[in-house]
């Protein structure tokens, strides 16, 4: 079999992050909860960005934000997710081919405008984000082709996309055509609430089809109805190959058949803005999966990643990833 | 006669800027004056966007970005200028009226897209802009009304503003109520290129209306076709009765009828991006004068703006000015 074009195929919503500076206040008068993404409809996001202060215009996407991750570390990404044809379209479009990401999926020329998602950062630097799904609920099982998952080391996966339904039943052809080829599949359950909507569907899904899991603690929990963050690591393990739960400043933990690795994050001086965090991670896990690295220095690199997304505003990376990595000999 | 409305009125190209950053070979390969604002096509935008790294999308405009400042500082500022009805001019005329600026210039509904600004930011921080005018072409002396400039202790114009013909025309229509209301006309040049396209009506301009002159020495010394800064400093003097002149990290001289004052650059840590620089040392500037201080403070405000906008990304306060002046003793 040809060496695969691309060490990872991701599959997320295109979104463009709108991300403005507020404090907690305005959080509750609004009823926001802090640290977690909901959806809302076309008229609440035009309501609550007009409450909004000044804001920047950042491509995003969880799983995009992951492809851009890896091709900063220099490995080779594909994306797929739909945007509208209008301006956002165009800026997302942009920034995630200019770093060397293959996207091609044809952006929708009626319907809702492109993706965009309201981004609250508070002074301690937590984002509480607000989705509005737009054209990216027009993803659907025309863009999966066999030939494309196939073209790929690992298949990534982002939770968000069960909520839009057309996407979800993308994200599970994509699934099949993955596991048909040998490939390997990757799922982030993205969101606790993300979790609690579609519970049963990621539980049969991960038994059924996925090799690679990212949880945070508090997804794990949300997944499998515990408080006990040890509790949700051993089940995640039962269901799962390869299962890396994230706890932000505490680290992570990978567990596999080999047993399990913590892993420390990395110190940063000031956490700016969290957004980003969980996508960088496992941005920076999968490119070492990919290069075939041992799991614990796919860890390192995953914290690596995640530091320096959470030290600047936005999820796309600033610095050179591979540049970093090499510079902390993460990398030869 | 009662209190004006506003601290200041400004009128300018209402522009989204889109940020990168490149190294030096780039702005070489493709003939980029660095440090200058050049104006491009619709089609040499979309070349050069297609050539650019990934980018981050916030609010400029000399004027506006100057606006946005005074606001910050606790002012009351009003901008004038035409975005197009399309995504990114929603994104401007968000931005500035969440900052407290009155903004009400309708949106053109057809031609040109929002005008946009391609800034490119080398590793010393300097950046290097291509403008597409887009609809900021579009303004017109229609939307000056006498009363909108009597409202306003300062009327405050952007040199760019020479550049699309009916912009121009509705500038000097501006200037002509402000000087029959007995209000002050302040002026920025801008650009050395800019400078260089309109000398000689530059010149007859500031000579029959403006009472506050702003310039960095490179376009006093492009105005007056000099090598020497304290040539031009003279020139200025003797052609208006206030002139700023401004030399980035040596600081800028205030002269006037009572003399020269000269003014320290605040020390910034790191130079990130010195896009907005002179806009914010102009609204620092404009703030302090038309709250009756004394030149000198109006210079250090002018300075901590400038330092603030510099140690960041993009041309719009991070920071709340006031707040900021207030720690340093700057404000009461």
């Amino acid at each position: 079999m040809p060496e695969p074009r691309f060490d990872v195929l991701a599959i997320g919503n295109a979104i463009v992050d709108i991300l403005a500076r507020c404090d907690d206040a305005f959080l509750e008068a609004r009823g926001l909860a802090k640290g977690h993404m909901q959806l809302v409809s076309a008229e609440e996001a035009d309501r609550l960005y007009g409450d909004m202060g000044p804001a920047i215009e950042i491509s995003g996407g969880s799983a995009a934000n992951s492809m851009a991750g890896i091709a900063s570390f220099g490995g080779r990404a594909a994306f797929i997710g739909r945007v509208a044809n209008d301006q956002l379209g165009r800026v997302f479009t942009h920034d995630i081919r200019s770093i060397g990401v293959a996207y091609d999926t044809p952006a929708a020329e009626n319907g809702a405008p492109t993706a965009r998602c309201l981004v609250l950062v508070t002074p301690d630097g937590e984002r509480t984000m607000s989705t509005f799904l737009g054209a990216s609920v027009e993803l659907d099982n025309g863009e999966i082709n066999p030939q494309a998952i196939c073209d790929a080391r690992i298949l990534y996966l982002e939770g968000y996309l069960y909520d839009p339904p057309e996407a979800k039943a993308a994200f599970h052809e994509a699934a099949d055509h993955a596991k048909a080829a040998g490939r390997k599949v990757a799922l982030s359950l993205s969101d606790p609430f993300c979790v609690e909507r579609h519970r049963d569907a990621f539980l049969s899904f991960i038994r059924t089809h996925v090799d690679i899991l990212f949880a945070n603690e508090f997804e794990a929990r949300a997944l499998y109805q515990c408080d006990d963050f040890n509790a949700a690591l051993q089940a995640a393990s039962t269901d799962c190959p390869l299962a890396i739960l994230t706890r932000s400043a505490k680290g992570s933990v990978i567990v596999s058949g080999n047993g399990a690795i913590e892993v420390a994050a990395n110190p940063v001086e000031k956490v700016v803005d969290t957004t980003g965090a969980g996508d960088l991670y496992a941005a920076g896990f999968l490119f070492g999966l990919a290069r075939g690295l041992p799991l614990g220095d796919c860890g390192a690199l995953a914290s690596l990643a995640a530091a320096e997304i959470i030290s600047h505003i936005g999820a796309r990376p600033e610095q050179n990833l591979g540049v970093l990595a090499k510079s902390r000999n993460l990398l030869s």
